[in-house]
């Protein structure tokens, strides 16, 4: 799957050829270059990187200073690369282009999970990731420390506002789930009051989304489920807000900025011919 | 293309099913949908968003109040649309998971394309884009006001630091280029001096990048230059800099946090069920 | 997903062209063709095998007699279609391949729910399904009145003797699942003893698979599990065996053989020319 | 092509990911397993299993007991395989999958062959294939001691009923056949009657298939045709009629239910941990 | 099968877009266009001329003058077509390059068949087609009045002086391929002298190919087989030399040169805007 | 892209299998093979036809007598290659039909770069390529001596007389395409007439194309430019004019019969089993 995203982002950025390579460096040139952070972040990728080179010339060498998970700091060299100086010109922008996508979201992540550090709570992501790279994303977010939600809508059950509403109520719903849907699978749902958490439970939801609420709705919901079940609060999830929530005893938060408004990170490639 | 993004968007979400749809919603049932701003952005991508539920059921009707283009403000219906209502919740994550995206892109770009106002310099995207959407970034670029640069590497020629090096200098490399790239392209030239501006110049490059310089550097080099070639300003291009930058008479400025780091906008779609 | 799946098999028919119908039959003539059942069975695939013949040619007209769920007795006129000859007869062998699979998995399902009559059991498939067909014979076992277990390895949790063995015991197994698998899914584990369901039960598993037990063991163990969770029976289900399994109580009973083994039905497809 | 069957039945299988491995075994952990034959039968496809796992890991070592076409007995160990565990567990079903098949298909085919042993007649297999798993089944009929029939509609000419009836007559249709089939196909013609083998001949088939014919019927046919062009007999061919068949002289039996109808065998994989 | 050519056609052509019509033609401008014959030649593939339009825009109208296998003249129009502008300017180029090609192997395959008019010998082509476009090409030659010789290596057998060699001679490969290849398939031996055609004969060849053989040679080997088997003429087949290759009454004169070297005839397009 | 057009190529040709070969040939024989020149031609792609070969069976071995590029004389051995006979056999028509028609093309081209030797002018191709090959004829074509120009309507902007026709004129054509296109594009201008130049060059476009003019228009047109732009000439390119052409001064004669009319060069293959 990650072979197919490489791929696809190399065919995207070469079409019928890299011009300005081919005319102006020689076939035979080899180099080396350097990864170098432009500024302070928690590394997520280097694998991907090295895979857009690899994908170019399976000869390519390199040497590996970071990890994933690392906390790099401005100035460090991350990654080393060595091989014809046409494959490092030419898979540079792609290489960076996943790179920085997946550091920044780890780098979020991050800042979440440290948010949330002492208390119980587990930072999830959502399905608000970019169209085509939500296995990169998904996966840069559990290098940040936090969890992955569902996959996609084939491997959970989340019974939202859209469909209760749909299916008339909150107790239908459920049951309906109940009756048809895999039985691998729990039911999670949306609830916005207090009342409808109670609905939810009554129906036997396996889990259940606090939606939107304030801090003291979530306190009581929270009172009320007793531990019965796993509970998740989402929506309005901003940085400053969430150790609070936490506080309010909730099993998960989920953020979908993780993935939909993740800064890019500043990362740098310097390539230099070999004589 | 955009057609393939969508499939794969959908692939990518939907894999074997929908599970809670199908659970909870009858497949004969049908409703309607708004969708709703929730904050001020220009809108791009509405079409890209309607083809997402043309894609899952080409019978979906819908009715369109801003197009592409348009400044949209916070409570706005941007969109309706109508059909089964097992379409409309199954794809509405990622129909909005575009939407956002582009309407993300576009909006900062306006703000960039407003900074410039008044001036003859031109906001220009990058090949920073997400692997995969390109051309949906660099559509989104062009709605809020930004002209593309070249799509990738195949369509323009663009010599910068790491070519040079390796070519051995910028004379060499423009000759090599002027001699082996095709005739139908352009060839650009990164330049970090005046010097370097001076040799590419003196090479026959048709276009110049003036890459990280301050203002001053930047001045003259335009003054060097005296309209015999296009002049591109590349690097660190925030927006409370950009007037400036625009103000030393450089024809464009290219910013890769246009598509890079632009965060999504926020859109709601609110589903009701048909009596 | 199906589109597919046809269009493949179309392909692997077809290759090149269909030498017979192209050298023998006209290319305007029309005919009429019925669809027959030679045995009795239970109908299920009538629309996938439209839709062979849909892609072949989108104008084929047809009508449907019987659909999905429906008895069909000897001697039964299940669909008619009507258009060009051609396509009647390239289509006919790729279209009966899939009825007559589909038919044999809802009949054979259908044999086993009804032994199961009066108890509180669902017969349930298994991923012993045809590489390729999937979606396909599980849409069959469904329509025999079966359900599904899991779509595949992504759905669904299930610890097998194998995971056991590797993982160093049913309690380090279930916990490494509780904690890195996605929390949206349940946790179900193969147990081959009491002892086993035990510990299971004190690790927190939310199903349990009795795996190839004796009745009295299944008894034993459904009594010791007392409704707390979901209870499979699973291993060497021939139907002169289901309803004394049934009888233990458990929940589940699967069966690979509905997928596997199943004999296709007899139905053969007449075409006459119209004049 | 086969390379694809297999890439097509992980992919359906494992899609995002096999949750139940990935969450209990070690990434590090290597293991061994042993593929065990639950039942006697003729083993076909031992390298199409080793295939999957080859393709989830080129690294997997293996040893193999039995080749295809070896009759293997209960209890016999076929097949031994190594590498990380994590493969093995996540490539048993889909490997299990195929090999049963196939060798169910192949054990059938023996059957059939030995029922004609001592007889000239070769047993053929037909169309009747699991559509997208020809290849396989064709070969599982060869190690059988089957010969195949034409492999689509490409590769030979059977003028069936239906095309008889289209075309308005024997004579008609094979006349066609003859001008505008490609010259180096065979015209086969299915007859019905002994007038039809009559009119056949006349039009100069290259071989007649006798279509649900009676013992006597066939002999008289092959009595009339005397050797002059192949004859093939079809129709409801259960293997305690085919001696009989065979010794009516026919060249060829073909027999449906070695692709539709042959159960699967049984065969289990024991995986073993290393320390 | 053609539409993916012609999509391929297109993809290869336009990439990431027509920048010269895109940027000089308005998107809501429509037009026509007439396609004119600039010399006298056999029309084929006047349909997949139009597929090339229908692929870019569905909506397009056409008229159609002459169709495949009509003789037109140098001045002619062959097919008027309509539709916005932009989709006539991007089509364009793709459309000719097929259609001229093939009506170059039509007119070509037309002097052939005219050079052998009024004996029995038919022209045939061979495998030496443009790679990728085989059914095109192929198509084009039963235009032009010659017939088709085996499309692949799947769909006849011929036993050629390579084979003959690795086999041990032409007995011993005939032999195998009546023992082991499919019975629908007939056995061609390319023999290039008289014993071999005598060794082909009683190894029970059902056709023998001349091979690179003079006039005397071939008459004698037509007198020797009596029509008994097909015969086929090949190699050094120039258009002056057919004719009397036809008297020696061969069955056939197969001619690469068909389509590996029929010059493309020239046609132009010329559009004009409707005001 | 050239692995995706040999493996298209090989699928075509092979289909379900080499039934000739399978037949014929023992599956463990090993044999070499020469591949001998049966005329003079200028040698291009024997990379390709090597790659047909590695693609059906990666270990094969290979000797390499000539590059591309060089002048190989009748009666030559170009390459040897050596492995299991059943690929060699299988491989060779698909792999001479590639080198055929590369060399085809490189050496016209030489021929057109031998007639203009001594002048400052470059051969060019145009985009009259077999759809699907492109860019092996763009590379045949560098071989033998020419350059190419725009690879596809992607990257060059050519205003042709439909475009102008269409926009209203070359001036507002022109100011079309330097406001919207992209601005690393050349705008290059198809003149009929001294009229037309004057209007392109005042309208600046970046280069002239003179399209089916005389040599006296030529030369006067050339005249005229100065040299400010390049110029470019086209139409009617037969070889016996391209010297008088060239030497009226133009940089560049495209020529469109280079890659859709090369009569393909003979080659042929001699297979010899080893012992």
């Amino acid at each position: 799957m990650i072979q197919e995203i490489i791929e696809r982002a190399l065919a995207e950025d070469i079409g019928s050829g890299d011009v300005t390579t081919r005319s102006t460096i020689d076939p035979e040139a080899e180099g080396d270059a350097v990864i170098v952070a432009k500024e302070d972040f928690v590394l997520a990728g280097y694998e991907t990187f090295l895979s857009v080179f690899l994908a170019l010339d399976p000869s390519i060498d390199y040497s590996v200073d970071y990890v994933d998970g690392d906390k790099v700091e401005k100035g460090a060299t991350i990654v080393g690369i060595g091989g014809p100086l046409r494959v490092l010109l030419t898979g540079e922008r792609v290489a960076l282009n996943l790179l920085q996508r997946m550091c920044g979201i780890a780098t979020l992540t991050a800042k979440y999970v440290e948010a949330v550090k002492g208390t119980n709570t587990v930072i999830l992501d959502t399905r608000k990731t970019t169209p085509g790279l939500r296995v990169l994303e998904k996966y840069a977010v559990t290098v940040g420390g936090g969890k992955n939600h569902r996959t996609g809508l084939y491997d959970g059950i989340l019974i939202k506002d859209n469909h209760i509403a749909a299916a008339g109520g909150i107790k239908k719903a459920v049951k309906a789930a109940r009756e048809r849907a895999p039985h691998t699978l729990k039911v999670e749902v949306e609830c916005e009051t207090l009342a409808d958490v109670k609905e939810a439970l009554t129906a036997k939801a396996d889990m259940i989304m606090l939606d939107n609420m304030d801090l003291k709705a979530m306190k009581e919901a929270v009172g009320f489920i007793k531990g019965r079940v796993l509970v998740e609060a989402s929506g309005n999830m901003g940085i400053e807000r969430v150790r609070s929530v936490a506080r309010t005893g909730v099993d998960f938060i989920s953020v979908g900025a993780l993935t939909h408004s993740a800064p890019a990170v500043d990362i740098s490639m310097k390539v230099k011919g070999r004589r």
